[in-house]
């Protein structure tokens, strides 16, 4: 984390003075909204349709490494992760609040670019914030984000709803957010053991703006409502492909059966996976953090879903047997086994690392 | 922290079985509840009234000390301190989402503990825990929750209606709490120095109850409806009498009068405050977590607010002046300085401590 200047001890500020000069021109922007920040709790009035409410907590160190993380991508990505489990209930986020913990590393100075982000991803989203908690932390920043959205009636999209003969579709590319924190974590190994070196990222901007600027499926929620498809069920891709597949699968009672060349990637993942000695299938299948939105839809849908360039059919949902199968171009089959992030594997590790496992794993 | 017997490692059953064990057995309270743990998000239906919504973020070290505080305690005080700022509204809670950073010093077991906790505030208070988010933490504990609940449309009260004439009020007794955790402050100091001494906490039970296991103004909630009551102005006392008058005095623009003998507190606090050399009036002014209500009333409510023997008339509301003001039982003024918790008090201590002063301040 790089020194600002100047820098502004949180401790002189005190809280109150400094949630007002963090909150300041963060606008309203429903009339839905009778009380913002301010108060002992902000009041919505939420009486069409049903609410929807999510919950996220990212550690330092955990969740996120501030030697690679700018705090203004940080906060704009503390949003857009929280909305996604939103828009992965096929819902309109609305409202945030926001609760930080911070320790006295941290100067006021560096809030602000924290919230810097926030309010641009406020902005990018037509999202209020309307509240939060900022207190002390013994060490390092901890960010807990709630999000409340709004669904129409009947349009809500659980993970249970896959039957058999659907379709399993997906947005975007997979793997490359994953990829992008590879390069970070590599090229932050070297300036960490010589300080002089400096950093090669140009080659891999696509991935490393994945990792570090997600974005949430506020386009494909739109595109599903302007062309009235309501998937039979949705989750948003935050631990990894094989993970969110055994999720769904659960709920559902269902298996799936995933063609490997379907799966769309960006056309240097597979390339830059080799540099890094690994197979780009392991990028596509456990590495998290893309975002993406998956999908179960109805074969009727299939002709309105595949206009979207941004929404590739990847599979179907067969009979509940005992795994998903991922299935080759030359038809032999795999069992995927859930293989992406799980918030615990990190208290297994004998060092602290950030999010993701940046070597196939052979945990189960 | 004692250490309890089984012992099972949470990186041992993971995320999903996790919260699943920690969840089971919560019950659904609501009709309004769509969807509740276990998808992406929690689907509520909250087309009556105004919906209220607030949240709190509680530090290991900062805000609880494990060393006296009980994992079951603070899972109950953890939900009573997020739901007392719903009641400050005038509202009803109903709903909680609960996100937890645990370091791998805990197992199953103790989280298990936490939630015994968390499920009895549920009971008493008829909440329903609807999700949450559970991660690893670098060192420690931490506990965020939202608290959502039902207002009816017209008696939500703010901090800012409170007007000249209005009678200030509070619910029952003040300074416990704080006093509460001096003892268990002392006693903790002793029992680090020599592990064989006993800590002698009988005399302070009430105290110590106080600071352990607080309640939230649910009663009083229920008294003010039951009785067609809307207070001008409310806030609960989280952060001490003096802080808490700072910020109502600021919201509403007015000034407060406080008739020191009017204040009320426990028989026994002025007599162990003194055995601890300190004046008993530092504790009623600036000791916190006493999560009482402290509201303002209009003159023509005050027969109905006499026969509540938990509510008492502590002063007035007047004119905007510079500072609130203390009277004493012979007519001298001092003005009350805001000198409860501040979050980032801690930040300016060269040491660890938790929530309060345990010494008068000298800071302004």
């Amino acid at each position: 984390m790089k020194k600002q200047e100047p820098q502004t001890l949180i401790s002189d500020l005190g809280e109150v003075k400094l949630i007002e000069r963090l909150t300041k021109d963060f606008s309203v922007k429903y009339q839905s909204t009778k009380l913002s920040i301010g108060d002992d709790s902000a009041v919505v009035d939420l009486k069409s349709g049903s609410t929807v409410i999510s919950t996220d907590l990212l550690v330092d160190k955990i969740h996120f490494n501030l030697d690679y993380m700018p705090l203004m991508h940080l906060g704009y990505k503390a949003v857009v992760v929280n909305i996604s489990d939103i828009y992965a209930m096929n819902a309109k986020p609305k409202y945030i609040l926001v609760s930080i913990g911070v320790s006295n590393q941290f100067s006021v100075e560096h809030l602000e670019m924290l919230y810097q982000g926030i309010k641009l991803a406020c902005k990018n989203y037509n999202i209020e914030l309307i509240g939060g908690d900022t207190t002390a932390n013994n060490r390092g920043l901890l960010i807990s984000i709630t999000a409340v959205g709004n669904a129409i009636d009947g349009k809500i999209v659980k993970r249970s709803g896959a039957t058999i003969g659907d379709l399993l579709v997906v947005s975007g590319d997979l793997g490359a957010a994953c990829l992008g924190l590879m390069v970070l974590e590599r090229e932050n190994q070297k300036v960490l053991k010589n300080p002089h070196y400096s950093p090669i990222l140009e080659p891999y901007q696509y991935f490393i703006g994945r990792q570090l600027k997600p974005e949430a499926g506020k386009k494909i929620f739109e595109f599903l409502q302007k062309n009235q498809i309501t998937p039979t069920s949705m989750i948003d891709l935050s631990d990894g492909l094989s993970t969110e597949l055994s999720h769904l699968s659960r709920s559902s009672n269902v298996s799936f059966e995933v063609f490997e060349d379907k799966i769309p990637i960006s056309a240097q993942l597979e390339k830059i996976a080799k540099k890094f000695n690994m197979n780009y299938l392991e990028l596509v299948l456990n590495g998290g953090e893309d975002y993406e939105l998956l999908m179960t839809i109805k074969q009727k849908d299939l002709p309105k879903i595949m206009v979207n360039p941004n929404l590739t059919v990847i599979g179907s949902v067969s009979k509940k047997t005992s795994k998903n199968q991922l299935i080759k171009s030359n038809g032999t089959r795999f069992e995927i086994v859930p293989k992406g992030w799980d918030g615990f594997d990190y208290l297994t590790k004998s060092h602290i690392q950030t999010h993701h496992n940046d070597k196939p794993s052979d945990k189960s």
